[in-house]
């Protein structure tokens, strides 16, 4: 859990910006195309935050539709600021929980999921609330494209061990995997609130491009 | 490449002890329980160096069958020396290189495969020479029997980053994935020459426990 201060008026802060937060998302199922007026790739991230890194990265593609999903409702509400000063046409909020996709996105609706820093949650008993366990990942497929692809970054070790190998046994291939992004050759990189706080602490940054198996080719 | 002065005389050292280095390897295909004199699993480490992990693993466990291929001459010589002291039964060494291992063992017939700090061979170049590249893992897959495993450990970053993705690529599964395995809850760790001194110097060592398919399921 992100740990924030409860923000009074938080819920009424969203809606009264119903042009950037979803007000009633199960009416956009299989329409998100609509909602952006155009065409171009869907990319979610699955709790965002406070909305550092898909702001910055609907400012870098705006080639590119961006929605972001958070179920903190004082946490969103910090995201909506930040939108709402920069007027970004390609990103919306979308405050949901993220093991109900299904309800909001049509099959194959969506291009690319990124999670970054999510829970950890490391007990054992806790397993399957973490956002790389497998019945997360059918949702994911469920909306996704053929062959579409999970980005995930985390500073935490035991999450990205158990991540690689979860992504794995659910049938998906590690396209890439990054053991120390920050002092890698990748380009582009677009660091979230956790990532800066994080690697400030002399944390190493884990990345994996994983992609799930074609379903149109089974 | 494991340097290693070049020792005159290990050639004949060798050939000096048949009991212990398999002088005509082809020979033994499909029959090396038979040379073991027993039907106990079979384990191979492909560039066992100087065998300090083999010997370990075949003390502590009498009941597998081990043997330990190298190719440089020199380094085999000196695993045979402690081989001789230690006078092990259930160890035999087969002076070869691993991109040949489907003329001296048959298909199925190998329990499973170690791989330890394998030659990094870090220039994009020389990727085909690395052991967890596909041509080796095709020859590792048709020795080995069905849903057989390569327990592989590593200190090198950008060789386990490549092997996680390799391993994944040619449709293997990660079992478990260990980013820290000295700091980890592993049990029996047998560590090797490099892995003492690599972990000496302050490196962190890698693991991974990857799954071939069942091709009979296929
Ligand atoms: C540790 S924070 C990381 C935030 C941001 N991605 C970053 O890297 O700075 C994890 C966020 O995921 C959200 N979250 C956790 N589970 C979620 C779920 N099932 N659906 C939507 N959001 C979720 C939490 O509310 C929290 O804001
Ligand atoms: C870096 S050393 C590691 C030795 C030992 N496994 C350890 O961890 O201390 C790699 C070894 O693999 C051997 N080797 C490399 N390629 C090989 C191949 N294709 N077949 C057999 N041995 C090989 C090298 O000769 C060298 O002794």
């Amino acid at each position: 859990m992100m740990r924030v201060r409860n923000r009074p008026g938080a819920a009424e802060m969203l809606a009264a910006r119903p042009e950037y937060v979803v007000q009633e998302p199960e009416a956009w199922k299989g329409r998100w195309s609509e909602r952006f007026g155009n065409d171009h790739p869907i990319h979610i991230e699955i709790g965002m935050g406070k909305g550092q890194f898909i702001i910055g990265m609907a400012t870098a593609h705006p080639e590119i539709n961006y929605i972001g999903v958070e179920m903190q409702v004082s946490v969103i509400s910090i995201a909506l600021d930040k939108l709402v000063a920069t007027e970004l046409p390609n990103l919306q909020l979308l405050h949901v929980d993220g093991s109900e996709l299904t309800n909001y996105f049509a099959d194959s609706e969506v291009d690319q999921i990124y999670l970054n820093f999510s829970d950890p949650w490391p007990k054992k008993k806790h397993t399957k609330r973490r956002l790389t366990s497998p019945s997360f990942l059918a949702v994911d497929e469920e909306i996704l494209k053929p062959a579409g692809q999970i980005h995930f970054k985390t500073d935490n070790q035991g999450l990205f061990e158990y991540s690689l190998s979860s992504f794995s046994k659910y049938g998906m291939t590690l396209e890439q995997v990054w053991l120390d992004l920050h002092e890698s050759s990748y380009e582009g990189n677009i660091m979230t609130e956790y990532e800066e706080k994080f690697s400030n602490k002399g944390q190493r940054i884990y990345r994996v491009e994983a992609r799930f198996q074609d379903k149109t080719k089974k």
